[in-house]
């Protein structure tokens, strides 16, 4: 099969974990005999250096007629720091979602077992943990009107939803429940946001059409505590953009790092796949992130274009890793570790 | 000395851990000779049964009035399932925090000695665990305007920060810090929100008052995970109502049961001492609520009084309690429990 996959490396160390990724699809292309042209375009603050625009129009053009799109990680401190900034990388990321469509942000947590003693919680909480989180991703506080009043001194943001918004994202999740256990939670701060409240009369309403799943409603204050508690007793969460931004990054405790952790953002006709981590500046140019994060979105990318095998071969490689010792140092414990272009290297070569 | 304290009991299992802490209250009283005059008043579910008002005028009168407020819980499924519910016990909470001034919710989190073994977390990361999360608590988005448009088909709610508000929160920020172990941390999404930007730049101007104080800016969903992954690495949190909502329940669990972490909340003449828990409907009236949390809730109480004494007293018996293993179900892991009126007869006589 022949794919085109735009490839957005972006900041910090999106650049390093990318290659990677790229190196395994291609050991796998080669396995599978499929041909993957890759279509490299700017992104984040490396565009905004470039051509002063964090997600540029010509970037637009090569993910909009990509068959799917691969990215690394997008943000630099000297932005965060600067309140006053006009552009910013983060901005990029957020055009990107709208303007591809994609609503929906799937991001699995699951556990590892041979790394399942690395995690902050005790093995017994989380072992068989298998829930996703389908996080809302082009609407919500991201997206709604923000600005300044009185001289600078207030600041607002708003956080919108449409019953259209809400309902295409729940769909999603109704249908992945049904092709799991069949339980959905639906997350919110409905005692306190009208937002919330037109989330909850919205999966409220729609209940009826998927009788065989059971519904939950929860806010998020006791969600955040319950996550950490028992995630076994999550399957499917549906929620807010800021709440799953949230939950998404406090979920990653489970499998003991978020080097590990992938999702993909989907919606309209092309999907996008990247890590949940961001581009951890600190790390940049060292060659020693943890790419396992961006080749697990890369087999959700075969997994959703049906190459199940070659989803599968992936798993297996990243599994074979792991159970090896194979991993970089956030993963080594103190024991030997590997430079992240030497664990792409293995990977591939394992294929 | 003469104490004046209005008791709010409010919904759920309030009624019952308030009437614990109100046993040692007296217990300490007579102690350590002081004369608790105690002034019940209605809120939440209850208040709206019985007068159509969550936050009734005359439970006003009798708070602004008072030497402090102690406060059970609010809340009651029966409107959390109704989206078009038009008064809401949550109002009446939200109504008293704003016309009592209680613009910052104080929330410690700690780990008992005996207890540590029942965190979900393994022991080393949490061993020695003690901060402070300040939430602001009558700003932001649960202040904002809401409302819906479309013929009900949107929703939205506004998050809006005046810089005074953040100021005064911040400043209180800065003065536990100083006491403490001089590292502020300021949590909140600038890289996303406007309101967030003007947090930070007001906590970045205030910054050369405090040289002592190490500052760190960091975002809401990196922190819902370094929570969790090394709560060491924190000593006073600032943040913006909402994000202290779910964050302050999320570190509920380094404790090991949100039945043991208190709060005050303060601004004003009068300051409020309530558990983080909330009203636990399941669990009412059946006397098996945990009333630790309400206990340790006026132990704060008694510390801002200077009466540190007392507040060690009541610290202590708790201590003991859970040292002896005298508690409720929740803390029990399956051998004896008592019921929540035998705990607090027996913190009271062993005061
Ligand atoms: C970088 C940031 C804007 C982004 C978000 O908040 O969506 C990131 O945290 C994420 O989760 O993808
Ligand atoms: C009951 C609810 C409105 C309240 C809040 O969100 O503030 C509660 O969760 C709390 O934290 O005190």
């Amino acid at each position: 099969m022949k794919l085109n996959i735009a490839l957005l490396a972006g900041d910090g160390i999106g650049p390093e974990v990318i290659d990677q990724a790229v190196k395994v699809c291609d050991a796998i292309a080669k396995k599978y005999d499929h041909n993957i042209s890759w279509k490299p375009a700017l992104t984040g603050a490396a565009a905004i250096d470039a051509v002063g625009e964090p997600y540029p129009d010509e970037t637009h053009e090569i993910c909009a007629n990509a068959d799917a799109v691969l990215f690394g990680a997008i943000g630099h401190p000297r932005f965060d720091n600067d309140p006053s900034a006009k552009v910013r990388p983060e901005q990029g990321l957020l055009k990107m979602r709208q303007k591809l469509g994609l609503f929906a942000n799937v991001r699995p947590t699951f556990t590892f077992p041979s790394l399942i003693d690395k995690s902050p919680l005790k093995r017994d909480r989380i072992e068989g943990t298998d829930l996703i989180i389908l996080r809302e991703l082009t609407g919500g506080i991201y997206f709604g009107e923000r600005g300044r009043k009185d001289d600078g001194n207030t600041a607002f943001d708003t956080m919108t939803y449409q019953r259209f918004e809400i309902e295409r994202l729940a769909k999603k999740g109704f249908e992945f429940a049904m092709k799991r256990s069949k339980k959905l939670c639906c997350v919110d701060k409905a005692n306190v946001l009208e937002s919330s409240r037109l989330w909850r009369e919205t999966v409220q309403a729609m209940e009826k059409q998927y009788p065989e799943v059971e519904v939950s409603y929860e806010f998020i204050d006791a969600v955040a505590m319950r996550l950490i508690q028992w995630p076994k007793g999550y399957d499917v969460i549906i929620t807010a953009n800021l709440f799953g931004d949230i939950l998404t990054d406090e979920a990653s405790v489970i499998a003991g790092s978020m080097g590990l952790m992938p999702s993909s953002s989907v919606g309209s006709k092309v999907s996008l796949y990247e890590p949940i981590h961001g581009s951890y500046p600190q790390a940049a140019g060292k060659d020693i992130a943890n790419p396992l994060a961006t080749v697990l979105s890369a087999a959700m990318l075969f997994e959703d274009m049906n190459m199940t095998n070659e989803a599968e071969e992936i798993r297996r490689v990243v599994n074979k890793s792991l159970a090896e010792g194979y991993v970089t140092e956030d993963l080594a414990e103190g024991g030997k570790s590997y430079k992240t272009s030497e664990v792409g290297d293995w990977l591939a070569s394992n294929i």
